[in-house]
């Protein structure tokens, strides 16, 4: 698959659970979506506050190098590859970063670029 | 000052820190920029792997809203709000967002523009 297909992919699954998880009721609260597609960085976090208590934190972090989807963080139930996988990506395409390098062969998904 | 030129300051600061903290002798690590000029997002990040340790954590957060730079995090020791103050940004452009909106009043700083 190309590129600029999974560049599209990944910001319309991040718009669309930014959207979802906005919650108007706080004034300063926000759910923010972070397009760096100049050097492929994806990423969605929360952050402000609710009421008294402060948010601050990633959600998801995705890259794209060499042509796959790295997975830096996901801090979601469903977890963002198997909606990568059910779009149609292949297994191959898509590199679980926060497992260490020398597992990831254990996997059925991509090894990275570097091992 | 006008927003335009709090654009380029951020990057700039950031981009330089980006360099500074970067360490080829770990394959998979790397200090990442992340600009998202259209929705004026701004992060340095850290993320990879030294040996079998996984790094992942944001170093510093700015937001440009309604004119003003917010600071949502900053982990760093000098503080990025005295480099801004620094390069003549006026210190009521700079919201220290990870300070409690009602508390703001009580700094030199910027309250924010929803209190």
């Amino acid at each position: 698959m190309a590129v600029e297909l999974y560049r599209q992919l990944i910001q319309q699954l991040l718009s669309q659970r930014a959207k979802q998880a906005n919650h108007p009721q706080w004034s300063e609260y926000e759910v923010q979506t972070l397009f760096d597609t100049e050097r492929d960085h994806y990423q969605l976090l929360h952050v402000g506050w609710r009421d008294t208590k402060r948010a601050f934190g990633c959600l998801l972090h995705l890259d794209i190098k060499d042509g796959k989807i790295w997975i830096q963080h996901d801090g979601t139930e469903t977890g963002i590859a198997n909606h990568l996988v059910a779009f149609g990506v292949p297994k191959q395409d898509i590199v679980l970063a926060f497992h260490e390098p020398q597992v990831r062969q254990f996997t059925d998904f991509g090894v990275g670029s570097k091992v």
